[in-house]
Order: structure tokens, then sequence, then C-alpha cells
């Protein structure tokens, strides 16, 4: 099994409302040194799978069809083995 | 100036329903090799600080009082020291 942790982010050039609805709560809290916030997504899929490269092709596949939107987002992935065990233990 | 890579995960005991349908829609296209999902939050935020450990204490106070929901969550992070010229080019 493979654990691929996959990071959605916003284009550079992309607004983002929500992480700056964040960085305003922070400055009216008081932490006035936050200079900037972007708030992302962060997504852990199992795939039974053993084969690193089939994984690799599949998060592809996915991120590119389902979880990002091409226009605003881009998107990068770490692979991590894992093994049986570990995966029932969740 | 310092980048703080934070992610905020679901603990593994709290049920993720917007993963489950990530993994069901995933599923009815075919992809019946993902036998998990969670999504998280990944969040990054920039910080006007120059010691190390101030920015560390920070985090860790931002992330208990504003940013996760200590019943249901929990959060790592990363620090990443970024220069004034890196900052501005973003």
């Amino acid at each position: 099994m493979f654990k691929a942790k996959i990071y959605i982010i916003l284009k550079p050039s992309v607004l983002d409302p929500q992480g700056n609805a964040v960085m305003h709560a922070l400055h009216s809290l008081g932490h006035e040194e936050v200079a900037d916030v972007r708030v992302s997504k962060y997504i852990e899929v199992m795939f039974n799978i053993s084969d690193e490269k089939i994984v690799s092709e599949k998060v592809e596949l996915i991120c590119d069809k389902v979880l990002a939107n091409p226009n605003t987002e881009t998107y990068n992935y770490e692979l991590e083995p894992v093994s049986d065990a570990e995966a029932n233990k969740n």
C-alpha cells in the first residue's frame, strides 16, 4: 500500500479570501507580525497498489481530473510506502 | 521573515465526511484501489519576525487559539526562513 500526501495550493496570482479573512482575524487579535496567510488543502489518499510508478500515475490522474481545479490551483505530492499492519491500525 | 507551513489534521478517531465523499466519488469514477481519503488543511503563514524561537511560539499560540479545533484536530508545522527579496516576489 502507498499513502499519497497531496498538497493542493492556490496559484500565487489567485486571490485567497479565506486566507485574507484568517490574516485579518489574526491582526485583530494582536498578531500584527503576520504578513500573509494562504489556506490550501492537504489530502491523504491510501492506495491498495504496491507499484510506486502506478500509484504516481493514479495520483496525477486523480489530481488533474478530480481534486484540483487546474485554472486556479496547482498540486504536488509525496508517496510513502505503508505496511498492511500500519494501514489496519488507523 | 519566516514562512510557517502548518498542517491541521483531523484526529484519527474523528470521522471525515468530506474525505468519505471524495473516496466515494473516486470509487464511482472507477478508482476502486483507493482505500481511504482524509481531507485536511494546509496553511502557510508569513511572519515578519527574524527569531525562529519566537516564530515557533507564535505558531503554536495561533494554532491552539485560532486555527485548529483542539477537540477534533491536531497540527504540526515546519518553519522555513524566507529572505525579504523572496517575500516581495510573491
